[in-house]
C-alpha cells in the first residue's frame, strides 16, 4: 500500500472515530477524585508551560487557584510555592480535562464527568463560573474565590446527585439540537445551556429537599448563557481523545493554547505536542477596552473547533459572526465554507439549518492546512492582559501555521523511514 | 386631510401600538377568575360558531371539555347540555383569551395571565398540554382528561405561585431572543420554551417545598417543545388588542379560525368579524396519515402571524420550513419576503439573524393583501378530522382572500360616507 493510500485509510478511521463519539454527561465530582489528582497541583490550559514562560493573566489565575485551595494566604506566598515546585503545574489535557481560557483545575474543584459511550473513555471539565470577572479570564478577587467555594460546597454536589439520578444526559443530542438553535458552541451556548437547564430541572428537584439550594443553582444557571461551554469542551475531548494513536493519520485531535504557545496533537503522532507562539484574537471589545488590552490567545476551548464546532460551525450562528466582528449571514457561511477546505468530511450529527442540513466541516487535516495556507479559525473570548481584569470582549483568532508545517515535516520523515 | 393620508396616519398609529406592546407574564390562575367566566361556558377558537356549524373535531373537544368540568358523565349527556343551551359556547377572543387549535377554555382550567405593560391590558391562554393526543387537537380520552385535571390541581397553582414570586417574566425579551434561536413562535417554540423553563426554575423552587411537584412539572416542561406557544399567543393578543378601535386603520388586529370559518378583525373596525370558509393546511404528515385525514384550518394561533411571527418569521426557522414542507433556507427567506409585501413595516424588537438583523414583517394591511392577491401564510399544526385522533402533522395554510376583500369594501363605504 502506498503512502497516500495508507494516510487516506488512517484518516478515514480517525474521522469515523471522531464523529462517532457518543458523549453522555454522567456525574459531577471533585477533580481530585475524577482526575486522580494527588498532592498540590494546578492544571492549566494548553500545552505544557513552565511558570517562567506564563503570561501575566495565566500567572494571576494560578496564584488565585493556590489561594482558593488554601495552600497560601496571599499571592506572595502562593508565588513562592509555585516557583519552588511545592505546587506543581500541568496541562489539563494530560489529566483528561479541558479547561477554558486559563483553564484552572485544582483538586477540590468539582468537574463534570463526560463519558464517550462508544469508546468507554471519559473527559472532564469544571463548572462554568459565569461571565466577566471570573478565574478563567484571570480575575482573582475575593468574589471569584467565594463563587468557586460555593460551586465546590453546594452547586457541584447538587449537580452530581441530579446527574446520577438522571442516568446520564445525552450531550451529543443536546449539541445537535443547539446547532439548529443558533449556537456554534464556542462563543454562543445559550441554546445548549437552556436545553440542559430544562433537562436538569426535574432531576435537581428529585435530588434534594433543599429547595433554597435548587433556587440558588437555578439563579446561577439562568444568568449564564455560556454555562454549556465547558460541557461542549469535555464532550469534544471525549470524542477526540480516542483518535490519538491511529497510526498514519494526519488528522488533528487536539488544539489548545496557554497564552504563550499554541499546541496541536495529531492522531498519527499520539501524545506529542507541536507548538508555536500564539496569535492575539481580534474582534469586539466591551466598553472601555480595545486591541492593546487583549491577552494573547489562551484556553483549551479550541477543542470544539477540533470536532467541527465553534468557528467551523459559524454558519449556525450569524449572530455570533456579528458579535465577533465578522459581519452577518453571508460572512458566517463563508467562514464555514473556508474551514471545509481543510477538513476531511462533514459531521453526520452536527448539522447546519442555514446550509439546508449540511454537516459542519470536521476533521482538520494538517496536509490540507499546509497545502492551502488556511489556518483553522477559532471563535474565542478575550481576556484582559492586565491580571485581574477578566473578560474584555470576544473575537476570532487563527491557529499559527507553523504547528501544522512541523507535523507535515515529521510525518514526511516517518513515511521516509518506513519505506 | 384626504383619505389616503388619514389611512396612512391611522396605520402608523396602529403599527406603533402593535409593535410597542410590552408583554409580561405575571400569573397563572383559573379561567373563571381571570376571565370572569360565570356559569357553564366553553370557550372555543376563532370567530363565533354555532354548534350546528362546528366540525367534528371541534365538537369532540367541546363535549370532552364538558365532561372534564364534570357537567356531564358522557358525550351523550354533554351533547344534550350543549344543544339545549345549558352549556354556552363563545369565542376565546371575546373573553380576552387566545386558544390554540380547538381552543378549549372552561372555568376551572388554569390560564396564564399576560399583561401588556405599555397599555395596561391583559390577555390569557391555557397551559399547553403537550403534543399528540391532546384536547386542543380534538383528542378526548381519559388520559386527556386526567392531564387536564393535573394541570388544574397541581401545575397551574405551582406556576402561578412561581410567577407571582418572580415579579413577572418579560415575554417580549424571551421572544426576541428565541427568534435568534430558530423559533418562529408558531410551529417551533423550543428555544422560547427552554428559555422560559430556565427562567422559571429558581422561582418554582422558591414557591413550594413540594419537590415532587416541581419534579413532575419539570418532567412535563422537558417533554414539551411547544410549551411556549400558548404564551406567544397570549403575548401577541395582549399587543394586538389595543389596536382595535383605531379609526381609519386598515391594519389587521386579529386572525383566527374555528375549523369552519376564518375570521379577521381590523384596527379601524373594532370588534366586527369578517369571515370566510377556512382552507385546509398542507404539509408533512405523521406516519399513517395523509391529506385526506386533515381537519380544516383551526385555532386562534394565527394571532402570532398577526404580530409578525409564525409564517411571517419563517426566515428565522429554516428547520421549520423543512418540517412544514416548504424546503430549506432559501424558501424560508422567500416566505418572509413575500409576507413583507403585505405588511406596514418591520418589527423593531423581533429581528432575524439570517437576514442580518432585519425586523420581521409586521402589521398586515388589508389593502395590500387585496392589491397584491397575497394571502397571509400561516404555519400551523394539523388536527385529524376524525374526532379523537389528535395531531396528524404540521403545515402551512393561507388565509382566504375574501375576508380581506370584504373589509376593503366596508372601509371604502365608510370613507365615502365620511367625505
Amino acid at each position: 500500500m502506498n503512502k497516500t493510500k495508507s494516510i487516506k485509510r488512517a484518516n478515514q478511521a480517525a474521522l469515523e472515530r471522531l464523529v462517532g463519539g457518543e458523549a453522555v454527561l454522567i456525574d459531577c465530582v471533585p477533580a481530585r477524585e475524577a482526575l486522580g489528582l494527588t498532592g498540590r497541583v494546578v492544571l492549566h490550559a494548553g500545552p505544557p508551560l513552565p511558570w517562567a514562560r506564563a503570561c501575566a493573566t495565566m500567572r494571576a489565575a494560578i496564584l488565585c487557584a493556590v489561594r482558593y485551595e488554601g495552600w497560601a494566604h496571599d499571592d506572595s506566598a502562593a508565588l513562592d510555592l509555585v516557583t519552588s515546585g511545592r505546587v506543581a503545574l500541568a496541562p489539563c489535557h494530560h489529566s483528561g480535562a479541558a479547561g477554558p481560557m486559563t483553564g484552572m483545575v485544582t483538586p477540590t474543584m468539582p468537574v463534570f464527568v463526560v463519558e464517550n459511550r462508544r469508546h468507554g473513555n471519559r473527559a472532564f471539565a469544571t463548572i462554568n463560573e459565569g461571565l466577566g470577572r471570573v478565574l478563567r479570564f484571570g480575575a482573582n478577587d475575593e468574589r471569584v474565590v467565594d463563587r468557586l467555594r460555593w460551586l465546590a460546597a453546594e452547586a457541584g454536589p447538587l449537580l452530581g446527585a441530579a446527574l446520577r439520578g438522571s442516568g446520564g444526559l445525552d450531550l451529543r443530542a443536546i449539541m445537535a439540537k443547539a446547532l439548529s438553535m443558533g449556537d456554534e458552541m464556542h462563543q454562543r451556548n445559550v441554546a445548549a445551556s437552556c436545553l440542559l437547564a430544562r433537562a436538569l430541572m426535574p432531576h435537581l428537584a428529585r435530588a434534594t429537599s433543599d429547595t433554597a439550594a435548587v433556587a440558588r443553582l437555578g439563579d446561577f444557571l439562568a444568568a449564564n448563557d455560556q454555562f454549556f461551554l465547558n460541557l461542549a469542551m469535555a464532550a469534544a475531548k471525549a470524542c477526540a481523545d480516542p483518535c490519538l494513536g491511529i497510526e498514519g493519520s494526519t488528522m488533528v485531535a487536539t488544539m489548545a493554547r496557554n497564552g504563550t504557545d499554541f499546541g496541536i496533537r495529531v492522531a498519527g503522532l499520539g501524545d506529542r505536542w507541536f507548538t508555536a507562539p500564539v496569535n492575539t484574537p481580534e474582534g469586539l471589545y466591551f466598553p472601555g477596552f480595545g486591541p492593546p488590552d487583549a491577552n494573547p490567545d489562551i484556553g483549551d476551548s479550541a477543542i470544539v473547533e477540533t470536532v467541527g464546532l465553534g468557528g467551523f460551525a459559524m454558519a449556525a450562528s450569524p449572530a455570533v459572526a456579528g458579535f465577533v466582528g465578522r459581519g452577518g449571514m453571508h460572512e458566517a457561511i463563508a467562514v464555514t465554507e473556508e474551514m471545509a477546505e481543510i477538513c476531511l468530511g462533514e459531521h453526520p450529527h452536527f448539522r447546519l439549518p442555514t446550509l439546508d442540513g449540511r454537516g459542519t466541516p470536521v476533521g482538520i487535516d494538517v496536509r490540507k492546512v499546509v497545502e492551502t495556507g488556511i489556518a483553522p479559525l477559532i471563535n474565542t473570548g478575550m481576556a484582559g492582559k492586565v491580571p485581574g481584569t477578566g473578560q474584555i470582549g470576544a473575537g476570532v483568532v487563527r491557529a499559527p501555521l507553523s504547528c501544522f508545517e512541523a507535523v507535515v515535516d515529521v510525518l514526511g520523515a516517518h513515511a521516509g523511514a518506513a519505506r
